[in-house]
């Protein structure tokens, strides 16, 4: 008999009679003979709706109040779910991020998992229940106050939940099969990935992939609970993250070089032009970066032009936080001495990720090579030991990405998306 | 500086537009200069909505799990609050009633508060915010598990917080001006009362005057809670409901013989015919309704036939509940030995109300004299010390209402119902 984590997102749960199915297919797996618990979201749109209701209040809702707030959301979602699970003749009980023993600190609307105390879950499920627990939410150890995870928070939650309750898999069920090489959407020739190291899943996820967010694969990772991404629609294994050295039943033994090709369109470019090349100078700039709340992704410092003694530093950075990143470097222009700056909002980055390039030297060349062929320029280039970053313009990046995913040997080999037929749970 | 607590119920605080106009308020009472600490029930018609979803998962949801759905609307309505009030510039924080340390019984759906701990309430107050907290929900102490009040509960979780914090005054804000001498939609002249003892106010809320709940008066009486019945849509000061014996500032020295008249619709007698009069008889008949769950109200039994040794036993009781005493009793019926049942669900039941009436030995004299001019049959007669039931037909009823309204001079003098142009606060 083993423990099963199941969460289950807003799409999942959108009305009654998704809600419904849902239930079947929890009753399923525990009249199967496990033993289950499940992550919830609020219903589709449950949470824009309350979002509009409070920019009705005030344009700057308090943020505690904010939490309150969006977490009736769960609250309804996880109770008319234990009751269809109830209906089907299978006890169910449903328990708040509180009940559940989600401890978090206290940063309203992005908080963070400090602790979980599962007993109450542990005794449900002892019980013979299926315990429900609301996605997304915490509550604060030292005031009982109530927190949300932020993006992503229900996935955290549910593997925060399994790492606690040493479950043996935590199934992430979404709207898609399950992690796949590239963008479907883009790429139509995608393939499914089987099996996935957590590591290649944070890159793929850092890089800009969507369908697991980047803290939650980091608590996988650092509690080795293996996630199972599957559809919610469909009865197919998807896509298994786990430790690269374990083995694992059914999943191919061979490391394929690259696991995936990522994308991200949501970046911009500032360039920092004339700036004076003495030491300090680039730690000052990133230090009023920093200190405008900016999180930097690429840098890029140019050769300094002997003759001049001056250079130019670019970073990539969220599009989203441009306008501050921007600001704060403008006001410090005078004491870092630069002589002008430059923003580019219309880049786009492609990843190429996969464990098995640390071993292959002949990977950026082949990158850089696919590129080349596509006629796309590469503006800023970045590594890590399992991952390639490259910035091209934003126009060209469907295209790029559609290149690398051939070069690597990554198209499905009927030119279809691959749906795999799984071995149906 | 008075502590005040403030009720708003859902039609107060129906949509966004209603939610601000309640902030205001709130917020200008607070910036008057006193604590104020607000209990919200849930927006309009979330309720419904709610109860609807879960009619769609089953038809009999799991009582645990309705009370945590239910609970979901006063989050929302709590959390909007506290915004628009923050957004005035005064300071608010929302409490769940677990927060709030509503401490309840576990009979989920019906809970009882058996403890109020509001300590982060008055924390929250004394620190100069306004402090907003769910009503009709709580907590179980030994669990943790949420649960609902049942009807009224927001009423009554106003005045468990007033008795616990020890504050000047309830205010309960509803849609109506007050505690009438009748109700206004049956009797044009009703009048608003401006003061009423905690007996007289139980009285006309057990008799079917809706204004206020029975239990949230009971609660009031016994921690002399001076509760102020008044309308959210306006400044008028409303009906004081207090001790009899306490001096009030503004409110009529002397006592009335009558507060008012009460009616109820809802109720449905029960006639057994031809019962053994023999010791213990009556005793099992209403063990047995009793036993199917019924409270009854009144009873009557006639004085038996001398000749046949039997009598006739009628009593009255929620309509809602006929179906059940009806099938109890029958089931019963060979071991009571009563011949028939009658069931006569259209019946109404007029009460007058006053404190006045014990020193008044002519007030039932006047009652039944008004009723028989008016052409009206009395059915049943029940009293106690400060009230005087009958039952009459159910389409009698209005007549008879206005009829003893104008009998005991309750009608207002320019024949309109008044609203009283108060103080305005």
């Amino acid at each position: 008999m083993a423990l099963i984590v199941q969460k289950y997102g807003g799409s999942s749960v959108a009305d009654a009679d998704s809600i419904k199915r849902v239930a079947k297919r929890i009753a399923e797996a525990k009249r199967a003979g496990d033993s289950v618990v499940v992550v919830v979201s609020a219903m589709g749109d449950t949470t824009d709706e309350l979002i509009d209701l409070a920019q009705q209040m005030t344009p700057l809702p308090p943020s505690r109040e904010m939490d309150i707030l969006l977490t009736a959301g769960e609250r309804i979602s996880m109770s008319l779910l234990a009751m269809a699970i109830s209906s089907l003749g299978v006890d169910a009980q449903s328990f708040t991020g509180q009940q559940a023993g989600v401890i978090t600190d206290s940063v309203h609307g992005r908080a963070r998992i400090i602790d979980v105390t599962p007993g109450r879950i542990q005794q449900a499920v002892e019980g013979g229940a299926v315990a429900i627990v609301a996605g997304f939410q915490g509550v604060t150890q030292s005031t009982n106050d109530v927190t949300t995870l932020g993006r992503g928070g229900s996935d955290t939650t549910a593997v925060a939940l399994a790492a606690a309750l040493g479950a043996d898999v935590c199934e992430i069920y979404t709207d898609v099969d399950g992690v796949f090489t590239a963008d479907p959407r883009i790429v139509p020739t995608a393939r499914k990935i089987d099996r996935i190291s957590y590591d290649e899943m944070l890159e793929m996820a850092a890089s800009g992939a969507k369908v697991l967010m980047l803290r939650c694969v980091e608590y996988a990772r650092r509690y080795a609970v293996p996630v199972h991404v599957r559809s919610s629609f469909s009865a197919h294994t998807g896509t298994l993250v786990t430790d690269a050295t374990e083995e694992v039943e059914g999943a191919p033994m061979e490391q394929p070089i690259i696991a995936g090709v990522a994308h991200d369109r949501s970046e911009a470019k500032i360039t920092i032009v004339d700036v004076p090349d003495v030491p300090g100078k680039a730690a000052r700039i990133f230090e009023v970066v920093a200190g405008s709340g900016v999180n930097l992704d690429m840098i890029v410092q140019n050769v300094s032009v002997a003759s001049t003694g001056r250079t130019d530093i670019s970073f990539t950075l969220p599009a989203a936080d441009g306008a501050a990143a921007t600001a704060a470097l403008t006001e410090h222009q005078p004491d870092i001495g630069f002589g002008s700056l430059q923003y580019d909002d219309t880049i786009g980055k492609l990843s190429l990720i996969g464990a098995g390039m640390k071993s292959h030297p002949g990977v950026s060349a082949r990158l850089f090579a696919a590129l080349s062929d596509a006629g796309i320029n590469i503006e800023m280039i970045s590594t890590s030991e399992i991952r390639i970053s490259v910035v091209t313009r934003a126009d060209q990046l469907d295209e790029a990405v559609r290149a690398v995913h051939t070069a690597f040997d990554l198209d499905s080999a009927d030119g279809q998306a691959v749906v795999y037929g799984g071995s149906g749970r």
